[in-house]
């Protein structure tokens, strides 16, 4: 069957999951929890992904991977668990299909309202992280719609056996498992992105570089998760212990993931605060990297170049610049950051207000690790990426992200003619959301 | 200048629109309102306006111009005092920049808001339509955003007046004049598609070809306004009286609008409600070009080929087709429409309900001309387009379309490591919204 057979499948496929009830949808859901922890299922999905681990550590002691790939592509029975976790979260969501977002009289018996639909198909790449698949599916079958997946090909083993398991789940619930599309050969990618009449949006993960190719490449919008240059400014308020806290949590608990800091600002005035990230991180193994006024204060530290501030390092490197001030700060974000999650640590109510109204990025934080920059997180259940577009969608991506909307108008048989200057006018009230 | 150097003035001129409290907002947009009644103003606008239609008068004569599009090119005094009145509509709407979207308590002392902001400089390709001009650039001061127009070119003499209207009216606000760019020659629409890290979004008009040729030229995300092929199915149960009505209006009240009726669909069933059509339309001087079925019982009409189920005529012209059923009145849609406003006409409940569930378009209605698919009928003041993509905004797009929004973090040092199974936990809880 070729690609577009295959989406043509997955489009008629998709108007199946979107006619679920809501508890026929959380019954989905709950279902693919279960099966990822039946024993024979989990032992599967281990093995493959055990299967690719080995390949990987090859690969990387030949210098081929980096250890932040390697990290990411890792599934263990915790983080198994952990995902299954967030699809019973999902499951327990309330519906987002189907709700009425406007509903407004625009003349007595001729009543608007808005509503919430699935997109259709989408087109999904992404790193080799097989947890983000399970993520994705349960975010494309929660708001209804069919999902061509490509991951990286380190997770090609991984992807088959979970796949193997959400295909089982769907045709459990009587719908055609065309709604999940593994899709296996780079080459597929090419031609995902020309069937712009099948594929509603693609969503595309990885390097800048990687998404300038997508959307040179597609008449299809796009939903960008590219990098993470994520930055951490002491103001001169800083506290140093909530400082060296968060800088700590920032860069450590997952230097894999585009929501860690890569760049550290401070203030001249700023020192203190400087010093106890530095311990802090110090004793962490990170390697830092100054510019010339934080190599004065910290004579030890590597001396930091201009492309390191450009630099997503996915690992335990951290770059470290002084700025005489917030409005040096906030320039240097404005040119080197991604618009992704940006963070100020300070006691000074003012700065931090400035900060978070000035600096243009998806999330800015105010005396909070970068880290927290996630679906899961923030409430959404869990993402299908963390966009750094503005439009549609921006930062951490849940089921919203994935609905369009439809405007439904109810009348008696209206005309434009009959209102106007000399005739009727329009009431437009709005009346209460059910 | 060059147009990165513009493009580079517009952003930051949109800093200071964006930064304008309600009040300072709805004064700006009431301003350019007086400003286009101010007599010597409107004098210069309407005599231009006029020159920019003597010559397409005669291009229409020599038949290299269309009746469709000498009729959107002309700006009467009435056409201004609607578009006017749409400005002060606008003013009086509330601020919608800098509203709190979401308001959630993450944990204790750790509190998340998503924020409305604008989009920054939006650029927007239209046709020649000067009244187009004035609503889009209110749009975009009401939402933040600078703006980048390119008009048709047939429409450069209004535009041009109505554009030195409104640089007045910035200017006189203390806003740099640079927020608002006039594109001129074609060779800069293909400039502006270049500046992706300048330009948050293209709205482009026009044809389904013209949108192909954005789509395939720009990285910047698109807002297509592309052709509207709308239909109206007359269910068996069909009202014969209401089907006239809402036929006649559907394609005679604006023919040349995006939201006109192009195809009538008649169920076997709905012969009476077909003739009270027919008549009325014919009536009014439609040409009407029907299937052999229509024809069968219209002798006189003209034969339907299959390119008319594919055409926007935008002109009293109108394609007839029977259907056997409701089906095969969704399959036609499905496959000729171009997802703009379909609606039925029927008194049976279930057929319209199943109508309006399953046509997949930005708008579908019941009972109802498919001409109410308009920003100021619907409530939103005004419209920058009718959007036909699913992402971000769909149908007529208002002030809403023209914003995205932020998520900050307002902390106390957390980090993420404190929460875990065997740390803290997420409270998740939703606050009321201001």
């Amino acid at each position: 069957m070729d690609l577009r057979q295959t989406l043509q499948a997955a489009r008629v496929a998709a108007r199946r999951l979107a006619s679920l009830t809501g508890p026929e949808r959380g019954n989905l859901l709950g279902d693919f929890a279960s099966a990822l922890c039946e024993p024979a299922a989990k032992a599967a999905v281990l093995a493959a992904n055990a299967r690719d681990m080995g390949a990987a550590r090859e690969e990387e002691k030949a210098g081929r991977l980096g250890s932040a790939l390697v990290k990411r592509l890792s599934l263990d029975e915790d983080k198994l668990a952990t995902t299954v976790d967030g699809i019973r979260q999902l499951a327990r969501m309330p519906e987002l299909l189907g709700r009425t977002l406007t509903h407004r009289v625009l003349d007595h018996g001729l009543i608007l309202k808005r509503q919430s639909v699935p997109l259709g198909v989408l087109g999904v790449v992404f790193e080799a992280r097989p947890d983000a698949l399970v993520q994705i599916t349960s975010l494309a079958w929660k708001s209804g719609n069919a999902v061509a997946l490509k991951g990286g090909r380190e997770a090609a083993e991984s992807n088959r056996a979970l796949t193997k398991v959400a295909h089982g789940v769907l045709a459990k619930h009587g719908i055609d498992p065309a709604a999940m599309v593994l899709l296996e050969a780079r080459a597929e990618v090419d031609s995902l992105l020309g069937t712009d009449d099948l594929v509603e949006m693609v969503v595309a993960r990885g390097s800048s570089e990687f998404i300038r190719y997508v959307r040179s490449h597609t008449r299809i919008p796009v939903m960008a998760h590219a990098d993470g240059i994520c930055h951490l400014y002491l103001h001169s308020s800083a506290d140093p212990a909530v400082a060296a806290r968060v800088a700590v949590d920032a860069k450590c608990s997952y230097p894999a993931a585009c929501n860690a800091m890569e760049t550290l600002l401070w203030d001249a005035g700023a020192g203190a605060a400087l010093d106890a990230c530095v311990r802090a991180l110090a004793e962490r193994q990170v390697e830092l990297r100054g510019c010339a006024e934080t190599c004065k204060r910290h004579p030890h530290m590597k001396v930091a170049v201009e492309e390191d501030w450009r630099t997503e390092y996915g690992a335990l490197i951290l770059s470290i610049r002084q700025v005489p001030d917030l409005a040096a700060a906030l320039a240097h974000i404005a040119q080197y950051g991604s618009r992704h999650t940006d963070a100020i640590v300070a006691t000074d109510a003012e700065a931090a207000s400035r900060f978070l109204a000035e600096v243009d990025a998806a999330c800015v934080f105010h005396n909070a690790s970068t880290r927290f920059s996630d679906g899961y997180r923030f409430g959404l259940g869990a993402e299908v990426g963390i966009s750094t577009d503005k439009l549609h969608a921006r930062g951490p991506v849940g089921v919203e992200g994935l609905l369009s909307y439809r405007w439904l108008l109810y009348g008696r048989g209206q005309c434009t003619t009959d209102y106007g200057p000399q005739g009727r006018h329009y009431i437009h009230k709005d009346l209460p959301i059910d």
